[in-house]
């Protein structure tokens, strides 16, 4: 932010933060690791370009995607944010197993109902009974 | 790959291509833009250093992902990778909605089916027919 009190980019890069600092609106003093994480997945140098060609309101939310990109790399230098891609496919395709799985009971159970239903019913045990006995009174 | 044929980095680059050239073996002279775009967004130097920091067997895994995230990053210069995430993480919560109310309806139909069967179930109207008529025959 200019003068005595440098953003956290231009304190790791040792160079004077001027006033219209591109870095300075995202990378404060009070959280060094912040910029020095995304320096040192993708390097000072690129992301300055990559926000120079960003409208400025969306290059806050552009930093943070390039934050959490490189914290997922530093996580996983092998995968990194591809390995939290992959996980959630997984996740996606079991959620889809089991919804189709849920689909197909309630098909299973819903046709089952329907035959019962369809079904002569048999005269309640019960109800015979009544019926016996109001013949036999009867009689 | 040395010599003669340098791989697409050290083309880019335009250095002598080593024998043990860190690049040459994911990224192929036939294959200019893979190597190009991963330079774009993450710069060279800082693919070199996460390629050996990295064992041998894991760099093609880690390439690959790293021209992932490029691409993501290239496509959509505000979100990259995260945006795919944000998707994923959104498609996620919709199938879980989805499993949510299947579970609730499945609920609902074997309650339902249950309170049917539990039920003194009336007398069918041609079964009474029958009886009656028995009891007639008899008198």
């Amino acid at each position: 932010m200019g003068g005595s009190s440098p953003c956290a980019s231009c304190k790791l890069l040792r160079s004077r933060c001027a006033k219209d600092c591109i870095f300075a609106p995202y990378f404060p003093s009070d959280d060094p690791h912040k910029f020095a994480i995304v320096h040192k997945v993708f390097g000072a140098s690129n992301v300055n370009k990559m926000l120079q060609e960003l409208a400025v309101e969306m290059r806050a939310d552009a930093v943070s995607s390039l934050v959490y990109e490189a914290n997922a790399r530093v996580r996983d230098p092998v995968y990194g944010c591809v390995g939290n891609i992959s996980y959630l496919q997984n996740k996606i395709s079991e959620l889809q197993m089991q919804l189709a799985l849920a689909h197909t009971e309630m098909l299973c159970v819903q046709m089952q109902q329907e035959s019962v239903l369809a079904m002569p019913m048999p005269i309640h045990q019960d109800d015979s009974y009544i019926i016996f006995f109001f013949f036999y009174l009867k009689e």
